[in-house]
């Protein structure tokens, strides 16, 4: 399955920890990760996954692939800009988001209008009247493993 | 200007007329309107744009002009489903969402993303930790005047 | 109907004048005219169709609307660069191509692939083996008249 | 680097054995290989790409993995349709193109638009005036190398 992980393209260190120990569940589990492609969440939860022998795939927002991650195995450029945070989103049979700021909310709202399950670490906090229908989890293999098992639903 | 008006292919009578209202003042004001181009909230918001002599252009996530409203005064087909809310983000100097789903809480996150100023109407509540800098109005001509206001700063 | 008009982003005085009478012709006869909203046969088309009192619809490649024409009636920025061609040839319920390059050549190619009529003045010989379905003439009225024909079919 | 292998759907065994000998060579020689993910030239492409151990990225035209290639190693739906072929340009740093008609004539322009080298084995024969600057060759082998080269240009 494809899994795909979105999150802030600078993050913190805690963040980025947990952006990588969910790249290395994906892979380790033999599951293929998608990400935007670039820094922080995208460049973390990629080495976690390359580090751990799968496959990091970034869904660029530029022309080329300036700015990508060194870590994705694979990289394509859409120069569509946010336009890509639609493909990210129906790449993966499920989403992670680890934190993230407004990229990363449009791309949970996306991946939910398409239908996805969405697992969120310290994630979009929605509450009020209209809470979005995110699962919240606190481990990063808590994460994987949840978004798993909803998509194969 | 043009002003992006977003919500949901379906809605009921009192949020409907809002988005009519907010069609009516927009193009009373000289200004174009843009949206998604299909039922609910987007074809009354054209409606009211159209009726009040102005332009309605509805960005169509289809491939050809099926289901798109009658009151467009302009269709553009797009082929790319919800790949076609970047656009409809990107076109609009400012953003005004009336009531809503996931769809228009993509629309909202990118048109923030991307710099806009957007002014909701019994929209996205998004209380909690993470609040969006979406300003919050009553009334349709109250939220076109901030909206215009604020994409002029 | 939507009539799509394509061609290079500079032009001599001959072409642009062409492009010019299509335009002309497209708003006479009550069609919206769609371009990529640009200069050279972009422009000059607009503005013949903007001159005859009718639409013209430029979809363009930037994310905002510098460079556009200022002839267009409705102006689309879509960040999609060369992307934004898919949308050019699938507006149009048929295409008239005024000379062209490269850029041409592709909305020419995307317009038959999603088997819309293509109708081209002074635009690409593909002679040799692989000839393109475009049907060739030399008058920007009948151009339009050809383009409006085969789309009723 | 990454090679863009273009060409029909549907092909016939003498262009399918070409599509996978390029595919071969391009994995032969350490690069990735990049197509539409469907069948006929993408098919074997993918196939030969595999078959040596290589990668087979599919960038497809649907919203999921309906269709495509099980030959790829990756593949990502983007739901654009013809739209896809604008990725599939871009993400090359050069294409080799195998045959093809319009979806692929379209391709063709779209990366020299881009700035991107072609080499064509069968394919479109644009003679007449505007002659396409395609390097022409007869074998798989020689096409890789051929698109390689440019590419370190």
């Amino acid at each position: 399955m494809y899994i795909s992980v979105v999150g802030n393209s600078v993050c913190g260190d805690e963040i980025g920890e947990i952006a990588r120990e969910v790249g290395v569940e994906v892979a380790r589990l033999g599951h293929i990760l998608v990400c935007g492609g670039l820094g922080g969440v995208m460049d973390q939860a990629a080495k976690g996954a390359k580090e751990a022998g799968g496959e990091a795939v970034g869904i660029l927002p530029g022309r080329d692939r300036e700015g990508a991650s060194r870590w994705l195995t694979i990289a394509i450029p859409t120069g569509m800009g946010e336009g890509r945070n639609v493909i990210v989103a129906m790449a993966g049979d499920a989403m992670v988001a680890v934190g993230g700021e407004l990229g990363t909310l449009s791309e949970i709202a996306l991946a939910l209008k398409m239908g996805k399950p969405v697992v969120g670490i310290s994630s979009w906090d929605l509450g009020g009247e209209n809470k979005l229908p995110i699962v919240r989890v606190e481990k990063p293999d808590e994460a994987v493993r949840v978004a798993l098992d909803l998509a194969s639903k």
